[in-house]
């Protein structure tokens, strides 16, 4: 195999792929980056087996073959290459796989392994493949991501939901205390389809899909995988098997108690708050709720903070407990300047809606001693 | 007592103090920051008994007194206030020294603690007192202070070499591999002065020395003490005890061989050759000097490299090997665009210098089988 390549072409294919390559793992092969020019395109590939990434690279094939390189030290070799328009630098393989990667006045050497040792992406039957834009699917992501539980305990949680039904794109995440949901409109309507996506790929794709509201993601659902297809990159994630929780029986519509309020006042003002609560701390912060008015208090061993935010209130008078972290989480996520704020009696969920229920935040209270506060 | 502070003025002289509050330790008034408004002024101290930092903030004294206040929670609070130019934040204390921090809608409260429990900076008396700009006292720290030895197994070796002499400034450090050594020229003659001065406190010293060519610091020595007074800032580190090491006899002017060479395009290649270095590894990178050209060579179980660098030579040709993270460390602290490089023998340390002595490196060679490489 010999290929040229611009240093600035093969370091974005190296940093797309190296995403789905495992630092560690018993099988050393998957620790590599595989380089396929063996059919007229150069391609490069990362699989954990669980999450897979493919790239196309621009290049120039001299002499087609495949190889794998050890990912670390092959990133490292190209990233510290010189940097240049007119640089070209060449990798070229032996029978033995020894690789040479010449550029300018530097030539490394370095042990390559046969291509075909490398495990290629499952090839997937589609059910269906939906269209959205980049920007959308990793909005809908980078909203919801984070209330995915992080201990396997129960793997369900570990993965956010998928769901097609009409023109709507729903993804939901929800960890034991709280419920994220973020929906958008398809530009077409499509059949029903549902998948629990595992979070570290999705996590890893946010990361990737680079592109705006005008390029294009291809999500097509399979039985056990989830293929997201965008620019020359080809993402196959394993699905979590199961049925996802009924998270619309978790949901409710009513209230006694409705807040409206500016979001960034209030974010900062929990944030604030935070100071106080270590790690692993359960101490609520205590929302009082009065006409105009949305009194705050925390009072840990560390300190004691009093806030007070302006609101308009509809329905009763209220003292309800939260940890700050999780609504600091969904008010983070949240674009809208004012928000409404939905509750009823201390010992059931809020809920953070828009009227259109593009968003949903739901999160349950934490009991506290009135007397206390 | 009772303060009136603009947030950003108490911002910067907390971040200034809080460089000398340790992390841990099990003397927990060191982990506060001492507030003094006793005398009129406002002062802010941090201070781990070995080096100690205050600094004047700007506010208005309503009620003088003093309070030590737990370092990280105070600042973190002061972080987190709103910041805008009207915005005034009041910190107040009762005789228990409970303190509120108030601004605009949020209200702290914390304990603090006696103010007399805090320890002062020691008084110090002066020997001597240099002048010089804050750029250059940083600049020669931050250009010698990577070869500090880390471990306390020598503890002159974590420190570097004060030394003033006539006209001259010099700062040296060394940890057994190499040496370095920087100096600069003062603008008055003074007489002898040597002190070792602790790395941990020089390398917290040039985070907080932020000003110019313009900008003085003052240097004071003391028999146990070294003093630097720079804007409305003083610190004070005590000394490590002892004679500092003969370096004047490890230097030799003598050579067989002497380089010139571009100092970037040997820094990138050199750098380069780490890629295949792993921690701890001995393996050296080999210098393969000839007419015109200068060899580079390393080889491991990782891969080889072989790069090339245009020089000029005088004298003998010469194979030798070197740590090369020694060599990046070297040439990354120099400004000059060509270096001389002056070299004897395999076995003799090679002398990275220019003609005026403001700068020299001596790095000590690695032996290496020629068969090997």
């Amino acid at each position: 195999m010999k290929l040229q390549f611009k240093k600035s072409d093969l370091t974005n294919a190296i940093n797309i792929v190296l995403k789905a390559v495992p630092s560690k793992t018993p099988m050393s092969i998957l620790e590599c980056i595989l380089i396929d020019a063996s059919n007229g395109v150069i391609h490069l590939v990362g699989n954990d087996n669980e999450f897979g990434i493919e790239t196309i690279c621009k290049g120039t094939i001299e002499v087609p073959g495949k190889v794998a390189l050890e990912a670390k030290i092959f990133s490292e070799i190209i990233r510290r290459l010189p940097e240049a328009e007119n640089i070209l630098l060449t990798i070229e393989t032996d029978e033995r796989n020894n690789t040479v990667i010449t550029c300018e006045n530097s030539v490394f050497k370095i042990a390559g392994r046969d291509g075909d040792e490398f495990t290629a992406l499952p090839s997937i039957d589609k059910n269906q493949t939906v269209s959205l834009s980049q920007f959308s699917l990793r909005q809908v992501i980078n909203q919801t991501i984070f209330s995915i539980a992080l201990n396997d305990s129960n793997k369900k949680m570990t993965g956010e939901l998928f769901e097609v039904n009409g023109d709507d794109f729903t993804v939901t995440s929800l960890d034991g205390h709280r419920i994220s949901i973020r929906r958008v409109k398809l530009n077409n309507t499509y059949g029903l389809s549902r998948a629990i996506v595992p979070g570290k790929a999705l996590s890893e794709l946010t990361k990737i899909l680079s592109g705006g509201v005008y390029d294009e993601t291809l999500i097509s659902f399979s039985k056990n995988h989830i293929l997201f297809e965008f620019d020359d990159t080809t993402v196959v994630s394993r699905l979590i098997d199961g049925e996802y929780f009924h998270v619309a029986q978790m949901l409710s519509e009513d209230y006694e108690t409705k807040i409206t309020v500016n979001r960034k006042k209030l974010l900062e003002c929990i944030e604030r708050s935070t100071i106080f609560v270590k790690d692993n701390d359960k101490q609520p912060l205590v929302f009082k709720v009065e006409d105009n008015v949305f009194g705050l208090r925390i009072h840990t061993e560390l300190g004691t903070m009093d806030a007070e935010v302006p609101i308009q209130k509809t329905g009763n008078d209220l003292m309800i407990g939260f940890n700050p972290r999780y609504m600091v989480d969904a008010l983070r996520n949240i674009d809208d300047e004012e928000i409404n704020i939905y509750m009823s009696i201390p010992r059931s969920p809020c809920f953070i809606r828009d009227d259109e229920k593009s968003y949903n935040y739901m999160i349950l209270p934490v009991n506290f001693n009135p007397d206390e506060v």
